[in-house]
């Protein structure tokens, strides 16, 4: 299914419904409620959470600037219902202004997160974390994964390498490259960047050969694109790459870039994994 | 000098009264003062300011575990001066715990942080990220840094590549590569590991060849070494790698890695970077 996207009035994207807060009328203070097209194995895929934790920085009616990092701390399960965030601007510099947001459910903090946004100016540009040479999306075929999940539906993957196989050996490497847009396609927005920053498996799946329970703890985006290119982009597929470096006492680190089809590099994300084996 | 060490009981390293704090009684509340000896441009060198965050966390009576994160957002300038530390632990799991942590001057917010403190345990154990092949420190020059700045001789640093050399054109990548450990020597800790994660210079230095204003906005480290691995360590060098991923619209972001001369990944290390050219 792609023709989501005549549809945008009548039939709201998933993602933005996912992603939909209501201000309370208290400063700071919005509501939202998990989506189950989202749902992981226990709670809300990451990805969507952290875009959510964005969005109430987004819609704060004081904000300064773009999103330029965002930091998701997974405290706890989040479960199955109706949150309440917190987004207080804790300092707001002439061009940079800094977030603290808090996700409740009922007295128990699901989950924390730190923010910047900035205005973004002319200066030395150059990149050079570089796309991997892969072959264009319809070269490649879209993976299906297990039904026993809702969130990954929501992402149509077409990997160059690294994808799982069920049954396969531990792999000497957890790199994976992947092209990944949402499904129904959507154009890209800086909220939905961040949830894709999140859409790559726990390497340690492919290292272990095992899918033994694995959860991302805290979470990093670094956002490069500027607005003006993130519209350009449209609903275009982004080329994804995850990489481990560690894996030690029960925890790995786990780094990502992606990429536009032109070789820009949109965003890059790290996060530090619980697993077990 | 490379004494320091038998002296410690009547001359407490600088690294140590830098990152001292008091407990005021309050609960969750600390109060500390910055040290000249780590005075950078602006304020205090940030890996001291990510340090004294992470310092609040691990001598919190609450605290669970060793820290595994830490994400450290640099709102505004520390002055010079005292400083007061409000370490919350927002929520406590059976085997990790998540902090959030506010360096306040005055009334005004200087440093946030989020920190995560877990226990770790046996699982598969691997190291994908290498450290580059490099000459041993023996081999290589320490690196006098002019003296208008006082945090850099707290440090011995000998590069084998990307060092900076006033007046050399751009250089076309931004990676440095060296070794470096405390100065004087100090026995290497979970703390003093954070601080060296901030070690590397701006990588637009490199890049534009100008020593024009930047500075970190967002840094985050994660900890791979237990603890028994650093006291193992000793005082001995680290090998240092930092690399920028891209320059743009002002900013960058830069990825570094720490590793024992044994090839240990000790840590792993990203930043978000304000810069000018």
């Amino acid at each position: 299914m792609s023709g989501g996207q005549g549809d945008e009035k009548s039939d709201p994207h998933p993602f933005d419904v996912a992603t939909a807060l209501t201000a309370t009328g208290e400063p700071d203070v919005f509501t939202g409620r998990t989506h189950p097209a989202y749902a992981n194995m226990v709670g809300p895929f990451g990805g969507i959470t952290a875009a959510v934790m964005a969005s109430a920085v987004l819609e704060h009616p004081a904000r300064l600037g773009e999103l330029t990092a965002v930091t998701v701390n997974f405290a706890g399960p989040v479960q199955e219902g109706d949150y309440r965030l917190i987004a207080r601007p804790v300092r707001t510099n002439r061009s940079s202004q800094h977030w603290i947001v808090e996700q409740w459910q009922g007295d128990s903090l699901a989950t924390s997160a730190t923010a910047v946004t900035a205005l973004r100016r002319g200066a030395f540009e150059s990149t050079e974390h570089l796309a991997p040479s892969v072959p264009g999306p319809q070269e490649l075929t879209p993976v299906r994964y297990p039904p026993m999940l809702a969130w990954p539906d929501r992402y149509e993957m077409r990997f160059a390498s690294g994808m799982l196989e069920p049954g396969a050996a531990p792999a000497p490497e957890s790199e994976s490259v992947l092209w990944v847009r949402d499904s129904p396609r959507r154009a890209l927005d800086v909220r939905s960047l961040v949830a894709l920053c999140d859409v790559f498996f726990p390497r340690a799946f492919l290292r272990t050969g095992q899918f033994a329970p694995a959860g991302t703890v805290t979470f990093t985006a670094y956002m490069h694109a500027a607005p003006e290119d993130l519209a350009a982009h449209g609903d275009d597929f982004v080329l994804g790459r995850a990489v481990g470096q560690r894996f030690a006492g029960g925890y790995f680190d786990q780094s990502a870039a992606l990429w536009a089809p032109s070789g820009e590099l949109l965003a890059s994300s790290h996060q530090l994994v619980y697993f077990k084996s």
